[in-house]
């Protein structure tokens, strides 16, 4: 594949969008949720099973990655798509997140970010062109700019702040990122859940020009309200001909709303941390597998889903496993969400094709509020 | 299937023995590794994948799911083979060795062992007419006597006292097991390590008769010498034509000089318990992947093996993911072993068949001790 990054916007229908996003290593039908390989893993998973799943793309993290193995490391196994096993498009974090909520003593200057790795203390630096040549180095399809994330709740001021910054680091990270065929760099709209900063965080980013717009600082303790409002100013800002990127997030419902307001791509941890404590999302809503109530039931999670992990196990058996703290109860259910996550996004997308968004989303939810238990 | 449990000897060559054990859920090539699934699953590998390996026959434990979530219970679910998945022929302990290992505050008298369990500390009463319904209500197809385990080391007097009550259990258990078709039962010979109690316990099993002997309260310290003399005194004097089951045992050389004993049939937990924490059992001898000279090492575990785990995964991949502790290197590692371990013994099987059993273990020993790192 020798093919230009690239965005085709196939279909609107409200704010939400069917498109497909085109890499070096093939195309990501959006809307998109891509799982968490955050050190080179979808956590629980084999790299079929995720492919199974329909998962066009997945994450990795220039945080995790940098302090181990390394990026140079990376690059001399032949990069991360080889050393990992997986084929497809693959898309970096640049580490900001990561350095806010991870890493010890962080010091931020206008130059980048110092802080003690989370594993062992070693100092680091990153900044918005070493960012970049991590990714690089890494080989990743998507790129991220640097840009620092602020905790929630926060002042006005030091979200205009760390937005300022994070916008001079764009125009960084954008020269760093240079030319590289196949290959896009997202800049990130940061500005807390304030319109004004958001809009100028966007109007900045798009003087910049890059191949995709992410919303960051999002899903960081604001709740869903306050995320989709913020969601409502923010993704008319940005350009109608590129793809939308929010980070991060989130549950099920989350993914809906979240697509419902103009977002085509979307990660999140939540499936599969969820399922190593025991957590299913299914089309029938949340299933605390922990729960004694499940300890007799023989049904499976969700007998017509394609996923083994949802229609070959019962919930009996599930139960047992997470009782036990078994890994195959993790396993399955880290797997189970992924992909139900994934069929979710593929309703999504054959209900825009077909002009019937809003009746699969109410439909959605109608069945998660519905449930199938006592 | 229908078919009685039998067992066809179709080769000697010296003491290792190339046989069929035929039972309701299906035939067990020997000799047999088979895996240990205690709670009901086989930790960190679905079915398919312990299936694919190549193992015949899985393990599980009456200790356990009496405690979790209980004989009657698995009944209702229709069985262990049904609530766990599993279609092939299941083998479960009769919870002895747990009693020992793991129960706390255990006493043990005539009528049985009263303990308490190491999960909630509630009090349990095994008596050998219980552990053989137990076995009865999960369905298994190998099912154990109840016996006493001591630890090593111990007094002579001790190991005889247990002996003695274990043969007075076997009968015990030998009249609860009752006519089952298609399933059998086995007794256990014990009497530590000292020849005379070994043959006075092997002569009142086979007074009883079972369908099948197993050598247990071995590997529980005394070492691979003492185990390995022990089973060159105690095979002898079991039935030629019973399946011999070694208990609990072992690494690959354990297995390889029991089967040059006369052994059918072993399990162990040290595949799955090893790769949990990083080792590899391979054609090459042992690997530690937590070690950092395969850190940069781009090569898989054996290019040449059928398993993904072995030939699809390079060394530094595998090193990687156990330095971040993450559940794929655990997943991966015990998938390894466990299809080492059955390729081991697909290997001894064709020897045997080819009556080259003696260049095979000589061959396999001196690639175990060459292996392929500086």
């Amino acid at each position: 594949m020798n093919q230009e990054f690239s965005f085709t916007l196939h279909k609107k229908q409200g704010q939400a969008r069917r498109g497909t996003v085109h890499t070096l290593h093939g195309d990501i039908r959006t809307p998109a949720f891509m799982p968490v390989g955050t050190v080179g893993t979808v956590k629980g998973l084999y790299m079929d099973q995720v492919k199974g799943t329909g998962a066009d793309i997945i994450l990795g993290n220039t945080y995790h990655l940098m302090l181990r193995p390394g990026a140079e490391q990376v690059a001399k196994f032949g990069g991360l798509h080889k050393f990992i096993g997986w084929h497809g498009p693959i898309l970096t974090d640049s580490g900001g997140f990561q350095i806010m909520s991870l890493s010890k003593i962080r010091k931020i200057k206008e130059t980048g970010a110092t802080f003690q790795s989370h594993i062992d203390g070693r100092k680091f630096e990153l900044t918005p062109e070493r960012a970049m040549e991590i990714q690089r180095l890494l080989g990743s399809d998507i790129q991220m700019q640097l840009d620092q994330c602020i905790q929630f709740p926060h002042t006005e001021q030091e979200a205009e702040k760390a937005m300022q910054l994070s916008l001079r680091w764009a125009a960084r990270s954008r020269e760093a990122f240079g030319k590289q065929p196949g290959r896009g760099n997202f800049g990130i709209v940061q500005g807390g859940t304030n319109e004004k900063l958001r809009l100028a965080s966007a109007e900045g980013l798009k003087q910049i020009g890059f191949e995709g717009y992410a919303v960051g600082g999002l899903a960081v303790g604001e709740g869903q309200p306050l995320m989709l409002s913020t969601l409502d100013f923010t993704t008319p800002a940005l350009p109608e001909d590129r793809p939308r990127y929010l980070m991060g997030v989130g549950t099920p419902e989350d993914l809906l709303e979240s697509v419902a307001r103009g977002i085509d791509m979307i990660d999140c941890v939540l499936p599969t941390r969820s399922g190593r404590h025991g957590q299913a999302f299914t089309r029938f809503g949340r299933i605390n597998l922990r729960n004694a109530k499940h300890a007799e039931d023989m049904r499976p999670l969700d007998a017509e889903h394609s996923c083994p992990a949802l229609s070959q196990y019962s919930r009996a058996y599930l139960h047992h496993l997470m009782k036990a703290g078994e890994l195959l109860g993790m396993m399955l259910l880290s797997w189970a969400n992924i992909a139900y996550y994934q069929s979710l996004m593929q309703g999504i997308r054959d209900a825009i094709d077909a002009g019937t968004f809003e009746d699969f989303r109410a439909a959605t939810h109608e069945q998660w509020q519905r449930g199938d238990t006592a």
